[in-house]
């Protein structure tokens, strides 16, 4: 079992904030277009026992899960095809956690990427103790997402650079359990993507929310502001020079070049280069720019203020997909349990 | 909802081994005299989430859970005013244990003293990390503990001197959710017995498992060896001293009637020591400890044996004893996703 036979993608998204233009180019629409173009089985989540690691607000916990799972269907995510469900729908995955635990090495965890840069950070200030201000929901964050991955026998785990250590955990847990009990865990593999661009943000600077230089993607949540006004102010935002309309540009010294040619097509790029070097005025790139991305997300956008609208409709999409996920969950928990001689001591009926 | 209004008591059973006649007299039988002699909501648990930390063999894990189940119920444990349960039946207690694992500090488990005393077996070894051997099991095991208490607001837990601490520690983290979230959570009060007798093993020690000094109490989980005659045989190993039987001898220099005083009234008590200093034979002695012993288990051993040859009612007992638990967990989890965010994003239906 340990040699995957079919090939199970696996997609968590922690639901804290509201999804922008960033994620949406980084995250959500190279992982959607992996899936559409595929045959694959795939399952994707929304991590919200990851997320209250870090949040302490029930209200930004709840709005997030709500803005980020109408996002990724109105952006094409197809819940008949994916497993698309909310992680704490499924019981059987911190139950399984806890087993893991059992069968994951206090040292693995002490090596842990994350949990050492907070301990750094302790070690740098005086008189401060190693572990100040991390929870076990930290320290113990990558035996929860071990669960998450081997519930499922994902095979490949798309992660970003700094996820690669994790996978790399889940495959010593399983291998750990699978040694020690039975062969019940295939070993997963990461897929990181060196093609997927990072987006600028409004300041030149990798575009994030904790630099508060971000594009909206459907506005910021706020149902009292036009989506698209809001993303055309946001664009106007756009750091630029003071060079005149007519003196020619390199367009590779511009943000405004720079996002969008996470949007165009290599004609286009070339096009809007060419036009860079013939002078360009930075109003008009911007609305060059602004039309390139309203053009694609215009009609996602109306998907997703129709979601936000009907969050029953959402929280069906989210049953459904429960009901698929623990369909699987539960006979793998099953077959977990009775290796480690937790079973029934006779059937009843 | 700090202050408890209620006094509710929880008593969780580890699922390894098979009980011997120390652990009747030294937590059995004060356990379940306690609850027959009061009015107190009783929660009585198989801990078999806790068993899987330290034993890796499936079977006997299973083979305990049932010989733990029957000696329980046959020493009087009464199913229909107790809730008793096993543990792993109730899914809410590993997710809220994941939940309190983010209101818990790390900190606080890195003071654990079981934790501790594995690091310092390890610091006095050369070349050995401070966690060898030490899983994400043991660390986190409190948590786990603190998990099943919470779940049911239990206000008083009956435990030995050195589990006080991890008392202390669900009052800690329960402290830590109330006050980020919501009054949600009793803090438990840990209750010690110091009249509780240790019994003496065979050899003079304390009876323990680990010294093979123990005397059985309903035989040692082998069906083809009688249980009264594997007690009388126990009894005869006793180990006494050389003088014949008509010296005058010391009572309070002798483990038999050490044993004897667990299980006798006062003046039966007297007797023997008068008995002792007259002169007694260690022959006579020991057949009189053997029917004292066997006056008071023969009925239970009946039961014992009806029950080990019955597995289908010891598992119905257990799952009336779930639906009664998970009764009172589902509403406590429900309350406590709620608390931190995680709940349905519309009503369906």
């Amino acid at each position: 079992m340990t040699e995957p036979t079919t090939k199970r993608i696996l997609t968590g998204i922690t639901t804290t904030g509201i999804p922008h233009l960033g994620n949406y180019v980084g995250a959500i629409r190279p992982a959607i277009q992996a899936v559409q173009n595929s045959d694959d089985d795939a399952f994707f989540f929304l991590a919200d026992y990851h997320g209250i690691i870090k949040c302490f607000d029930p209200d930004e916990i709840h709005r997030s899960t709500r803005a980020i799972a109408a996002t990724w269907i109105a952006c094409g995510l197809d819940p008949e095809k994916v497993t698309f469900y909310r992680q704490s729908d499924i019981p059987e995955i911190p139950e399984l956690a806890w087993i893991l635990n059992c069968s994951c090495a206090k040292g693995l965890m002490n090596r842990a990427h994350a949990y050492k840069a907070s301990v750094d950070m302790n070690l740098a200030k005086e008189d401060t103790d190693a572990d100040f201000g991390i929870s076990m929901g930290l320290f113990s964050y990558p035996v929860l997402m071990s669960a998450d991955i081997l519930m499922f026998n994902a095979t490949h785990v798309p992660v970003g650079k700094d996820q690669i250590q994790h996978i790399e955990m889940a495959r010593d847990i399983a291998g750990t359990f699978n040694f020690k009990y039975k062969e019940l865990f295939t070993l997963p593999t990461a897929v990181t993507d060196e093609n997927t661009p990072l987006l600028t943000g409004l300041d030149g600077r990798k575009m994030s929310k904790s630099y508060g230089n971000t594009i909206p993607l459907f506005g910021d949540g706020n149902p009292t502001i036009d989506p698209q006004k809001a993303l055309k102010k946001a664009i106007g935002q756009i750091v630029t020079n003071s060079q005149a309309p007519e003196e020619p540009k390199n367009p590779d010294e511009c943000n405004i070049f720079e996002i969008y040619k996470a949007f165009a097509t290599p004609d286009e790029i070339n096009a809007l280069a060419e036009h860079y070097r013939r002078g360009i005025g930075w109003g008009e790139a911007k609305e060059i720019l602004f039309n390139k991305i309203d053009g694609e997300i215009a009609p996602m956008r109306e998907k997703y203020a129709h979601l936000m609208a009907n969050p029953k409709e959402l929280e069906e999409i989210l049953q459904m997909g429960a009901v698929k996920a623990r369909r699987v969950a539960q006979k793998q928990l099953d077959k977990t349990r009775r290796a480690i001689g937790i079973k029934p001591l006779a059937k009843l009926k």
